[in-house]
């Protein structure tokens, strides 16, 4: 199973067990261009509802393609959902960090980039994102 | 591609070209155990939001377990969307029947099974479905 995927899982399983429904996105691009998120995730009782792009890396920082912003977004909006980058820095930590839209400052080219220290600045933990308990301090 | 899917598929570009962030769920059973419907699809526009159970026949009726019925209202109510069971039965017509949970009744052990004279009775065509235009006579 490519990795990817596995982490993918991995935040899906976490977002069940705390009580959500989730969804995740079939793996292959499929034939249509609908804009697509990896994860879709719902609580009526929490009164939250996200969709996630999810992105790993062992380097130092995530690269977050124009359209892959876009097409979070564009979803989101549409459906009526929070749009939520979902990053793991797998070299350097073990949990989740999530980041908004908002937070993400694009290059010249209009694509993303966001370094394990931004995100840790910027981003929330799963506690903060499914608004359990007191914001925690990551850095 | 199996015939299931491609109906699926069919279902979700519909969903889609009326302004629904669509997306389906993944063909193959996976490593967990959550409930997961075949399609969701939400609007905010709409303020309408649906968790699909999508089930084809050749036959002149549609069966339903105990498990698909259960886990497609548990999804649903964790959720916060409608439950739907979107019928398609390929000799009689060619369009989507839409059917709510409630106007499904169980057998002794539990299943469901649901014949076009009933579904055309009881179901939505899609523009009841989504909100549109007024009733359409389906019988």
């Amino acid at each position: 199973m490519p990795s990817g995927i596995r982490e993918e899982r991995d935040l899906a399983n976490k977002l069940h067990q705390y009580g959500f429904a989730v969804i995740r996105s079939p793996a292959s691009g499929g034939a249509t261009k609908m804009p697509r998120p990896d994860i879709i995730a719902g609580s009526k009782k929490r009164r939250k509802w996200f969709a996630f792009e999810v992105k790993t890396t062992r380097l130092k920082s995530i690269h977050i393609s124009k359209d892959s912003f876009h097409q979070l977004i564009d979803f989101s909006k549409i459906f009526g959902c929070y749009a939520v980058f979902a990053l793991k820095f797998k070299q350097q930590n073990k949990f989740w960090l999530f980041i908004k839209p908002i937070d993400l400052i694009p290059s010249k080219k209009g694509n993303y980039n966001i370094s394990l220290k931004e995100a840790l600045l910027k981003g929330m933990d799963f506690s903060e994102l499914i608004g359990e308990g007191q914001q925690t301090k990551l850095s």
